[in-house]
């Protein structure tokens, strides 16, 4: 047994990194090689081509996360964008594990971006909260697994989503009927060596880790939510997600097939880097590695100021002789993905990169984009009490898209 | 892994006979050893002592299948009655897997005794009809497992429960919500290793598989019905079932202590013998093997004349001078277990025995206790057409105990 679950041995990975839905690192506190990753994984890369192509099908600029490679790799998103050319629809999953109360910037990349292509396409969207699966793997209480989800429920309808074609639940919740029917046609097409091929489950693991997976997958197959489509088992599901969340989706394309669906197309972004360097993702667990939602602008002042990695030399002189070093900067990182305006941005790098630019400066500017995003939704947020939440749950329920 | 899964390291189980849901065979097609399945699994032995308090508390003669020593088995069986006598009540949780369409008299044995314990206790009953589990092992679709699980409902809704204490479900239709959360809190108690020692499986399993022992444990907790036992979590549960389905809960009774709930009592029956002899339990792949409840009384005449194994002698004269065996007659066995009068079926077993009575007038008075149970059976079942059948599920859901 043993033998069969050593990490080593899991699908996706070697010795150098290890990227799964519960663990990320890159060997020797190096970067994460996302190249490698694509190869490992194998996804594609999303190239210039694909984004135009987006660009020409929806009349909109490409979303600043394509432009600038934060979403970086693929599985049949050409395949999508074919369908949708031809004239037909598809309909976007995503989905959050809700572990923590407050959720941080990198937590709401994927949100934004899914808004963004709602938006962009016009298509339904279905919002998974999984609070069984953190109720299992973080030993929550299924109470307290709820509360969070309702909590993060919050952050996400405040990301602003169209409410007319958007069903947001949670798996405690929701499971049941069509839903646990398809967990079923699932679960039969998935031996226990599979599982642990693809996720490295030991013999100690409890077996709710073993049945989570076909939680995860079933969202991917439309008739998961007869409310919404009912009659339309051929409908196309593109699922946006960090490439750790790849594991799960692998195990759902080999399976969609035999039960008569579409393999679901995915397009997945990097990890948002934390403050102190990009080694990995945020971790919920160090509150300064990362910016949260709930914190002020002082708190966003101060842990930028104190926390962000700073790419600057370490003398005035020697900074305006080298200039910065951009590579490993995480105040041009974070600007990277937070400031659309293409030119600002380039003006920053250049004169950062040239010494011209000091590190202060580049991150009051940083503090400025930051807290703007922070304010905007900590004001969208408090619009959804838990009387909306609880309304618009409700809604969700009912409407068919 | 090819280890830890071999069926002889299966708990409560050794080289000499396999007793487990899937399997129950002797070695060497001997009959099974139900005293040393006692041992293997750690139940206790139904005495005397229990069978006349139970006569004591409910005022009424025991159940032949008690008095008998069908139900043979019983864990805690003994602190039911102690509840049961300072004032408490308990429920009755039965079921079965829909994976035939018709039921043979093996079948009706669970329910036929859990009719009496209802009638007896004055105490409800759910029943789980485990289609998600029959999909899984016999690989059925979801829809022919759910028709086959509605056809079998009217079987044993035709068994004659008390309908205002009795809830008939599917697992497709009603897993979801507290069901399904107390799946979780389950599944989060049980290692992979610790399913592979109670049922065996193998690494080439599929998860589904693996998924289900929460869902045959879950209605031993009234939390999962709170239609019915709202507020009602140190309700006791008896679960009256053939001995095969122990491992299930022997699983759940190490898990209850944990989630707060009482453990399961149990009460355990031998199986009921195939027509050509006592080596194990009727299968449904044969049809000769049972007596159906969907049999005409020219079908039972000619099955119990052509299959019953006879324990009498080859010739008038040797059987005149030795007598029937009773230890291997089929038709004695079976007078055992569907003759009331214990005077009649004592009369028959002395002059049977005693070789003035010969196999083919003891077969006639089995073909008539039979016909009548099936004939009367049929009648019933007839009452349950798919409209009462609907609303009889329909009302399930609605009412409380």
């Amino acid at each position: 047994m043993e033998k069969t679950v050593a990490t080593e041995e899991r699908e996706g990975e070697d010795a150098e990194q290890v990227v799964n839905p519960w663990q990320v690192s890159a060997k020797d506190g190096g970067k994460i090689d996302y190249d490698k990753l694509i190869v490992q994984f194998g996804c594609q890369r999303l190239d210039e081509g694909l984004i135009e192509r987006v660009q020409r099908l929806t009349g909109r600029p490409p979303h600043v996360f394509l432009r600038r490679g934060v979403f970086f790799a693929h599985r049949d998103f050409n395949e999508i964008l074919d369908a949708y050319e031809r004239g037909e629809k598809f309909y976007l999953y995503t989905g959050r594990g809700p572990s923590s109360e407050a959720l941080h910037l990198g937590h709401l990349i994927p949100f934004m971006f899914t808004k963004y292509l709602q938006d962009a396409f016009k298509v339904p969207l279905v919002i998974q909260l999984t609070d069984d699966e953190k109720c299992m793997w973080k030993n929550l209480s299924v109470e307290e697994s709820q509360r969070l989800a309702r909590e993060n429920a919050k952050d996400i309808i405040a990301c602003g989503f169209d409410i007319t074609r958007t069903f947001i639940f949670s798996d405690f919740d929701y499971v049941g009927g069509a839903f646990y029917k398809n967990m079923v046609k699932v679960a039969k097409c998935v031996t226990y060596n599979k599982v642990v091929g693809i996720f490295g489950f030991t013999g100690e693991d409890h077996i709710g880790k073993i049945s989570f997976p076909p939680v995860q997958a079933v969202p991917s197959f439309p008739s998961s939510f007869p409310h919404l489509f009912s009659g339309k088992d051929k409908l196309r599901c593109l699922i946006p997600c960090a490439i750790d969340q790849d594991p799960y989706f692998r195990m759902t394309r080999d399976v969609a097939p035999r039960l008569g669906y579409h393999k679901p197309a995915l397009i997945e972004s990097s990890f948002f880097p934390a403050l102190q360097g990009e080694t990995g993702k945020m971790s919920a667990s160090d509150p300064n590695s990362a910016i949260y939602v709930t914190d002020s602008g002082k708190d966003i002042g101060s842990k930028i100021r104190k926390y962000a990695f700073s790419g600057g030399q370490d003398s005035k002189e020697k900074h305006m002789k080298l200039g910065a070093n951009l590579e490993v900067d995480i105040p041009i990182k974070y600007l990277g993905f937070f400031l659309e305006d293409d030119a600002e941005l380039e003006h920053i790098r250049t004169e950062y990169g040239a010494g011209r630019l000091f590190t202060g400066q580049v991150k009051d500017r940083l503090i400025q984009v930051l807290t703007e995003i922070v304010e905007r939704h900590r004001r969208a947020r408090a619009a959804v009490t838990d009387e909306v939440l609880c309304l618009r749950l409700l809604m969700d329920m009912q409407y068919t898209c």
